[in-house]
Protein backbone atom coordinates (compact mmCIF):
# COMPACT_ATOMS: atom_id res chain seq x y z
CA UNK A 1 0.00 0.00 0.00
CA UNK A 2 1.19 3.58 -1.05
CA UNK A 3 4.26 1.34 -2.34
CA UNK A 4 2.96 1.28 -6.25
CA UNK A 5 6.04 3.57 -7.15
CA UNK A 6 8.66 0.73 -7.24
CA UNK A 7 9.25 -0.77 -10.61
CA UNK A 8 9.94 -4.79 -10.81
CA UNK A 9 13.45 -3.38 -11.73
CA UNK A 10 14.74 -0.81 -9.43
CA UNK A 11 14.04 -2.23 -6.63
CA UNK A 12 14.69 -6.19 -7.55
CA UNK A 13 15.51 -7.88 -4.65
CA UNK A 14 18.54 -9.69 -4.08
CA UNK A 15 18.24 -13.10 -4.31
CA UNK A 16 21.10 -15.53 -3.09
CA UNK A 17 21.55 -19.62 -3.26
CA UNK A 18 22.40 -21.77 -0.48
CA UNK A 19 22.97 -25.21 -1.40
CA UNK A 20 22.84 -27.95 1.15
CA UNK A 21 23.96 -31.28 1.50
CA UNK A 22 26.91 -31.62 -1.18
CA UNK A 23 29.08 -34.76 -1.09
CA UNK A 24 32.16 -33.80 -3.46
CA UNK A 25 32.55 -37.12 -5.12
CA UNK A 26 28.96 -38.06 -5.56
CA UNK A 27 27.60 -34.53 -6.55
CA UNK A 28 30.54 -32.60 -8.04
CA UNK A 29 28.97 -31.92 -11.23
CA UNK A 30 25.44 -31.10 -9.90
CA UNK A 31 26.26 -29.03 -7.73
CA UNK A 32 28.50 -27.17 -10.03
CA UNK A 33 25.32 -27.09 -12.20
CA UNK A 34 23.55 -25.56 -9.64
CA UNK A 35 25.75 -22.81 -8.70
CA UNK A 36 26.00 -21.59 -12.27
CA UNK A 37 22.12 -21.94 -12.85
CA UNK A 38 21.95 -19.67 -9.85
CA UNK A 39 24.73 -17.38 -11.36
CA UNK A 40 22.98 -17.27 -15.35
CA UNK A 41 19.55 -16.95 -13.71
CA UNK A 42 19.67 -13.69 -11.79
CA UNK A 43 21.51 -14.80 -8.31
CA UNK A 44 23.54 -12.56 -6.75
CA UNK A 45 25.48 -15.20 -5.01
CA UNK A 46 25.54 -18.98 -4.12
CA UNK A 47 26.62 -20.10 -0.64
CA UNK A 48 28.47 -24.35 -0.53
CA UNK A 49 26.94 -24.61 2.81
CA UNK A 50 28.87 -26.91 5.85
CA UNK A 51 31.53 -28.10 3.47
CA UNK A 52 34.29 -26.73 1.33
CA UNK A 53 35.11 -27.88 -1.88
CA UNK A 54 37.52 -26.07 -3.94
CA UNK A 55 36.84 -27.55 -7.51
CA UNK A 56 33.30 -26.46 -7.63
CA UNK A 57 35.04 -22.73 -6.23
CA UNK A 58 37.27 -22.96 -9.11
CA UNK A 59 34.68 -23.83 -11.61
CA UNK A 60 32.50 -21.03 -10.67
CA UNK A 61 35.78 -18.04 -10.22
CA UNK A 62 36.64 -19.66 -13.99
CA UNK A 63 32.94 -18.59 -15.22
CA UNK A 64 32.94 -14.92 -13.58
CA UNK A 65 36.50 -14.70 -15.21
CA UNK A 66 35.53 -15.11 -18.68
CA UNK A 67 31.79 -14.78 -18.84
CA UNK A 68 31.99 -11.84 -16.17
CA UNK A 69 31.24 -10.95 -12.57
CA UNK A 70 28.95 -9.98 -9.96
CA UNK A 71 28.17 -12.74 -8.14
CA UNK A 72 29.80 -14.26 -4.94
CA UNK A 73 31.09 -17.30 -4.24
CA UNK A 74 30.56 -18.55 -0.38
CA UNK A 75 31.20 -21.84 1.27
CA UNK A 76 32.15 -23.79 4.76
CA UNK A 77 29.41 -21.55 6.97
CA UNK A 78 26.84 -23.81 8.57
CA UNK A 79 23.64 -23.70 7.32
CA UNK A 80 22.44 -22.51 10.63
CA UNK A 81 24.50 -19.85 10.52
CA UNK A 82 23.57 -18.30 7.16
CA UNK A 83 20.30 -18.31 7.52
CA UNK A 84 20.69 -16.72 10.80
CA UNK A 85 22.74 -13.97 9.08
CA UNK A 86 20.08 -13.75 6.34
CA UNK A 87 17.22 -13.21 8.73
CA UNK A 88 18.91 -10.56 10.76
CA UNK A 89 19.43 -8.84 7.80
CA UNK A 90 15.72 -8.47 7.38
CA UNK A 91 15.99 -11.17 4.53
CA UNK A 92 13.10 -14.11 3.65
CA UNK A 93 14.18 -17.86 3.84
CA UNK A 94 12.71 -20.27 0.78
CA UNK A 95 13.02 -23.88 0.92
CA UNK A 96 12.98 -25.37 -1.86
CA UNK A 97 10.79 -29.08 -1.90
CA UNK A 98 8.95 -31.52 -3.37
CA UNK A 99 6.31 -31.10 -0.34
CA UNK A 100 6.00 -27.74 -0.27
CA UNK A 101 3.23 -25.54 -1.45
CA UNK A 102 2.80 -25.54 -5.16
CA UNK A 103 4.00 -22.72 -7.62
CA UNK A 104 1.33 -23.06 -10.13
CA UNK A 105 -1.73 -24.19 -8.21
CA UNK A 106 -1.14 -21.75 -5.28
CA UNK A 107 -0.70 -18.49 -4.47
CA UNK A 108 2.94 -18.92 -2.90
CA UNK A 109 4.81 -16.83 -5.49
CA UNK A 110 2.80 -13.71 -5.22
CA UNK A 111 2.74 -14.05 -0.93
CA UNK A 112 6.50 -14.16 -1.49
CA UNK A 113 7.23 -11.23 -3.92
CA UNK A 114 4.73 -9.21 -2.45
CA UNK A 115 6.92 -7.78 0.37
CA UNK A 116 9.71 -7.23 -2.03
CA UNK A 117 12.41 -8.78 0.43
CA UNK A 118 16.25 -10.02 -0.13
CA UNK A 119 15.65 -13.53 -0.61
CA UNK A 120 17.67 -16.93 0.52
CA UNK A 121 16.39 -19.93 -1.45
CA UNK A 122 17.96 -23.41 0.15
CA UNK A 123 18.07 -26.23 -2.44
CA UNK A 124 19.10 -29.55 -0.68
CA UNK A 125 19.17 -32.97 -1.26
CA UNK A 126 17.42 -36.29 -1.20
CA UNK A 127 16.95 -36.29 2.54
CA UNK A 128 16.96 -32.71 4.28
CA UNK A 129 17.39 -31.82 7.86
CA UNK A 130 13.05 -31.86 9.60
CA UNK A 131 14.49 -28.26 10.59
CA UNK A 132 14.60 -27.22 7.24
CA UNK A 133 10.46 -27.00 7.20
CA UNK A 134 10.24 -25.31 10.37
CA UNK A 135 9.67 -21.56 10.77
CA UNK A 136 12.38 -21.12 12.39
CA UNK A 137 14.52 -21.71 9.72
CA UNK A 138 11.79 -21.04 6.12
CA UNK A 139 9.47 -18.90 5.60
CA UNK A 140 7.95 -20.62 2.78
CA UNK A 141 8.69 -24.11 1.43
CA UNK A 142 7.65 -24.12 -1.98
CA UNK A 143 7.58 -26.83 -4.78
CA UNK A 144 7.80 -26.93 -8.49
CA UNK A 145 5.57 -29.65 -8.86
CA UNK A 146 5.21 -31.82 -6.24
CA UNK A 147 6.94 -34.75 -8.56
CA UNK A 148 10.72 -36.22 -7.33
CA UNK A 149 12.97 -34.29 -9.49
CA UNK A 150 16.10 -32.10 -9.33
CA UNK A 151 17.07 -29.08 -6.96
CA UNK A 152 18.45 -28.00 -10.17
CA UNK A 153 15.68 -27.76 -12.53
CA UNK A 154 13.11 -26.46 -9.53
CA UNK A 155 15.66 -23.83 -8.75
CA UNK A 156 15.80 -22.77 -12.39
CA UNK A 157 11.78 -22.43 -12.47
CA UNK A 158 11.63 -20.97 -9.45
CA UNK A 159 14.22 -18.22 -10.70
CA UNK A 160 12.93 -18.09 -14.15
CA UNK A 161 9.23 -17.07 -12.07
CA UNK A 162 10.51 -14.96 -9.52
CA UNK A 163 12.24 -12.80 -12.25
CA UNK A 164 9.26 -13.10 -14.89
CA UNK A 165 12.20 -14.25 -17.23
CA UNK A 166 13.83 -10.62 -17.15
CA UNK A 167 17.29 -12.49 -15.80
CA UNK A 168 17.92 -13.85 -19.46
CA UNK A 169 18.43 -10.34 -20.99
CA UNK A 170 20.96 -10.07 -17.95
CA UNK A 171 24.14 -8.84 -19.15
CA UNK A 172 27.58 -9.27 -17.37
CA UNK A 173 30.56 -7.16 -15.60
CA UNK A 174 34.00 -7.58 -16.88
CA UNK A 175 33.03 -10.06 -19.13
CA UNK A 176 35.62 -11.46 -21.89
CA UNK A 177 33.50 -13.16 -23.46
CA UNK A 178 30.31 -12.98 -25.07
CA UNK A 179 27.84 -15.59 -26.71
CA UNK A 180 25.56 -13.39 -30.05
CA UNK A 181 22.55 -15.55 -30.28
CA UNK A 182 22.54 -17.39 -33.47
CA UNK A 183 19.83 -19.59 -35.54
CA UNK A 184 22.88 -21.66 -36.35
CA UNK A 185 26.20 -22.22 -35.20
CA UNK A 186 28.30 -20.48 -32.56
CA UNK A 187 28.92 -16.87 -32.76
CA UNK A 188 31.25 -15.27 -29.78
CA UNK A 189 32.81 -12.18 -28.68
CA UNK A 190 36.12 -11.77 -27.04
CA UNK A 191 37.60 -8.65 -24.97
CA UNK A 192 41.23 -9.90 -23.67
CA UNK B 1 -5.02 -19.04 -39.28
CA UNK B 2 -8.03 -20.72 -39.35
CA UNK B 3 -6.57 -22.94 -36.39
CA UNK B 4 -8.47 -20.99 -33.36
CA UNK B 5 -10.59 -23.75 -31.66
CA UNK B 6 -7.21 -25.31 -30.42
CA UNK B 7 -7.05 -25.43 -26.51
CA UNK B 8 -3.47 -25.64 -25.61
CA UNK B 9 -4.46 -28.97 -23.63
CA UNK B 10 -6.83 -30.79 -26.15
CA UNK B 11 -3.77 -30.79 -28.73
CA UNK B 12 -1.03 -30.76 -27.09
CA UNK B 13 1.88 -32.36 -28.64
CA UNK B 14 3.99 -34.65 -27.71
CA UNK B 15 7.56 -33.56 -26.42
CA UNK B 16 10.20 -36.39 -25.63
CA UNK B 17 14.22 -35.48 -24.19
CA UNK B 18 17.48 -36.82 -26.00
CA UNK B 19 20.26 -36.85 -23.43
CA UNK B 20 23.56 -36.46 -25.49
CA UNK B 21 27.03 -37.19 -24.36
CA UNK B 22 26.01 -39.51 -20.78
CA UNK B 23 29.80 -40.62 -19.62
CA UNK B 24 28.33 -43.17 -16.72
CA UNK B 25 30.36 -42.38 -13.83
CA UNK B 26 31.29 -38.15 -14.11
CA UNK B 27 27.12 -37.76 -14.88
CA UNK B 28 26.00 -40.19 -13.26
CA UNK B 29 23.44 -38.05 -10.97
CA UNK B 30 23.24 -35.40 -13.27
CA UNK B 31 21.39 -37.31 -16.11
CA UNK B 32 19.21 -39.11 -13.38
CA UNK B 33 17.92 -35.59 -12.65
CA UNK B 34 17.83 -34.38 -16.11
CA UNK B 35 15.76 -37.48 -17.00
CA UNK B 36 13.57 -36.94 -13.71
CA UNK B 37 12.78 -32.86 -14.36
CA UNK B 38 11.69 -34.23 -17.95
CA UNK B 39 9.09 -36.58 -16.80
CA UNK B 40 8.08 -34.43 -13.90
CA UNK B 41 7.81 -30.93 -16.29
CA UNK B 42 5.60 -32.40 -18.49
CA UNK B 43 7.37 -34.57 -20.79
CA UNK B 44 6.59 -37.83 -22.36
CA UNK B 45 9.62 -39.91 -22.68
CA UNK B 46 13.56 -39.49 -22.26
CA UNK B 47 16.04 -41.09 -24.61
CA UNK B 48 19.82 -41.55 -23.91
CA UNK B 49 21.05 -42.18 -26.86
CA UNK B 50 24.43 -44.15 -27.65
CA UNK B 51 25.01 -45.86 -24.29
CA UNK B 52 23.30 -47.53 -22.03
CA UNK B 53 23.42 -47.26 -18.54
CA UNK B 54 21.34 -49.53 -16.34
CA UNK B 55 21.66 -47.35 -13.13
CA UNK B 56 19.91 -44.75 -14.48
CA UNK B 57 17.37 -46.81 -15.94
CA UNK B 58 16.71 -48.28 -12.78
CA UNK B 59 16.45 -45.29 -10.89
CA UNK B 60 13.47 -43.71 -13.52
CA UNK B 61 12.03 -47.00 -13.30
CA UNK B 62 11.88 -47.17 -9.91
CA UNK B 63 10.30 -43.50 -9.66
CA UNK B 64 7.81 -44.42 -12.45
CA UNK B 65 6.87 -47.42 -9.84
CA UNK B 66 6.09 -45.47 -6.93
CA UNK B 67 5.09 -42.11 -8.34
CA UNK B 68 2.97 -42.97 -11.76
CA UNK B 69 3.79 -43.66 -15.17
CA UNK B 70 3.18 -42.09 -18.26
CA UNK B 71 6.67 -41.76 -19.03
CA UNK B 72 8.64 -44.19 -21.15
CA UNK B 73 12.84 -44.55 -21.03
CA UNK B 74 15.04 -45.74 -23.63
CA UNK B 75 18.26 -45.97 -24.09
CA UNK B 76 21.52 -47.32 -26.57
CA UNK B 77 19.73 -45.79 -29.92
CA UNK B 78 22.27 -43.56 -31.77
CA UNK B 79 21.83 -39.65 -31.84
CA UNK B 80 21.60 -39.99 -35.46
CA UNK B 81 18.88 -42.54 -35.61
CA UNK B 82 16.49 -40.74 -32.65
CA UNK B 83 16.42 -37.60 -34.83
CA UNK B 84 15.85 -39.62 -38.40
CA UNK B 85 12.89 -41.56 -36.86
CA UNK B 86 11.42 -38.43 -35.49
CA UNK B 87 11.81 -36.86 -38.74
CA UNK B 88 10.28 -39.31 -40.50
CA UNK B 89 6.93 -39.16 -37.81
CA UNK B 90 6.49 -35.33 -38.75
CA UNK B 91 8.39 -34.08 -35.32
CA UNK B 92 10.88 -31.02 -35.07
CA UNK B 93 13.63 -31.37 -32.93
CA UNK B 94 15.05 -28.38 -30.50
CA UNK B 95 18.48 -28.14 -29.78
CA UNK B 96 19.11 -26.63 -26.42
CA UNK B 97 22.63 -24.20 -26.58
CA UNK B 98 23.57 -21.37 -25.23
CA UNK B 99 24.40 -20.45 -28.74
CA UNK B 100 20.93 -20.35 -29.56
CA UNK B 101 18.32 -17.62 -30.16
CA UNK B 102 17.44 -16.27 -26.90
CA UNK B 103 13.82 -17.88 -25.63
CA UNK B 104 13.04 -14.80 -23.64
CA UNK B 105 14.69 -11.96 -25.81
CA UNK B 106 13.47 -13.52 -29.17
CA UNK B 107 10.07 -15.23 -30.72
CA UNK B 108 11.78 -18.57 -31.00
CA UNK B 109 9.34 -20.07 -28.45
CA UNK B 110 6.30 -18.69 -30.64
CA UNK B 111 7.73 -20.53 -34.20
CA UNK B 112 8.37 -23.29 -32.16
CA UNK B 113 4.83 -23.95 -30.75
CA UNK B 114 2.98 -22.46 -34.05
CA UNK B 115 2.43 -25.29 -36.25
CA UNK B 116 1.91 -27.40 -32.82
CA UNK B 117 3.83 -30.72 -33.62
CA UNK B 118 5.85 -33.33 -31.35
CA UNK B 119 9.11 -31.97 -30.31
CA UNK B 120 12.19 -33.97 -29.50
CA UNK B 121 14.91 -31.86 -27.40
CA UNK B 122 18.34 -32.48 -27.49
CA UNK B 123 20.17 -31.95 -24.33
CA UNK B 124 24.17 -32.40 -24.84
CA UNK B 125 26.80 -31.85 -22.35
CA UNK B 126 29.92 -29.30 -22.71
CA UNK B 127 31.00 -30.09 -26.72
CA UNK B 128 28.15 -31.22 -28.76
CA UNK B 129 28.94 -32.41 -32.79
CA UNK B 130 29.09 -29.33 -34.60
CA UNK B 131 25.74 -31.11 -36.48
CA UNK B 132 23.62 -30.37 -33.77
CA UNK B 133 23.49 -27.18 -34.84
CA UNK B 134 22.83 -28.13 -38.43
CA UNK B 135 19.47 -27.94 -40.85
CA UNK B 136 20.16 -31.34 -41.06
CA UNK B 137 19.25 -32.04 -37.58
CA UNK B 138 17.67 -29.41 -35.48
CA UNK B 139 14.84 -26.78 -36.81
CA UNK B 140 15.60 -24.68 -34.01
CA UNK B 141 18.83 -24.04 -31.59
CA UNK B 142 17.33 -22.50 -28.28
CA UNK B 143 19.23 -20.76 -25.39
CA UNK B 144 17.90 -20.44 -22.17
CA UNK B 145 20.39 -17.26 -21.55
CA UNK B 146 23.51 -16.77 -23.38
CA UNK B 147 25.44 -17.88 -20.81
CA UNK B 148 27.28 -21.13 -19.62
CA UNK B 149 25.05 -23.36 -17.44
CA UNK B 150 23.38 -26.47 -17.14
CA UNK B 151 21.72 -28.48 -19.28
CA UNK B 152 19.02 -29.66 -16.35
CA UNK B 153 18.19 -25.98 -15.58
CA UNK B 154 17.78 -25.08 -19.13
CA UNK B 155 15.98 -28.17 -19.69
CA UNK B 156 13.66 -27.18 -16.65
CA UNK B 157 12.79 -23.46 -17.64
CA UNK B 158 12.44 -24.74 -21.54
CA UNK B 159 9.21 -26.94 -20.60
CA UNK B 160 7.97 -24.67 -18.07
CA UNK B 161 7.51 -21.98 -20.70
CA UNK B 162 6.78 -24.56 -23.62
CA UNK B 163 3.96 -25.58 -21.18
CA UNK B 164 3.08 -22.24 -20.21
CA UNK B 165 3.22 -23.94 -15.85
CA UNK B 166 0.43 -26.37 -16.68
CA UNK B 167 2.68 -29.70 -16.86
CA UNK B 168 3.31 -28.54 -12.83
CA UNK B 169 -0.33 -29.47 -12.52
CA UNK B 170 -0.69 -32.83 -14.00
CA UNK B 171 -1.05 -36.14 -12.36
CA UNK B 172 0.26 -39.74 -12.58
CA UNK B 173 -1.22 -42.77 -14.06
CA UNK B 174 -1.36 -45.51 -11.14
CA UNK B 175 0.91 -43.73 -8.29
CA UNK B 176 1.76 -45.57 -5.21
CA UNK B 177 2.52 -42.62 -3.26
CA UNK B 178 1.43 -38.94 -3.84
CA UNK B 179 2.29 -35.58 -2.14
CA UNK B 180 -0.47 -33.37 -0.55
CA UNK B 181 1.21 -29.92 -0.96
CA UNK B 182 1.77 -28.33 2.47
CA UNK B 183 3.13 -24.87 3.84
CA UNK B 184 5.28 -26.77 6.19
CA UNK B 185 6.11 -30.31 6.47
CA UNK B 186 5.85 -34.00 4.57
CA UNK B 187 2.20 -35.41 3.66
CA UNK B 188 1.76 -38.27 1.15
CA UNK B 189 -0.87 -40.74 0.85
CA UNK B 190 0.26 -43.83 -0.17
CA UNK B 191 -1.93 -46.41 -1.94
CA UNK B 192 -0.24 -49.65 -1.48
Amino acid sequence: MGNSKKSASENMPKIVVLRWGHRPRRDARLTAHVALAARALGASGFILSDIEDKKIKETVEKVKRNWGNGFFFEMGVSWKEAIKRWKTKGGIVIHLTAYGENIQTSDVLQRIKKPGKDILIIVGSQKVPKEFFSKAFSDFNVAIGNQPHSECASLAVFLDRLFEGEELKKSFENAKVRIIPQKRGKKIVKNL
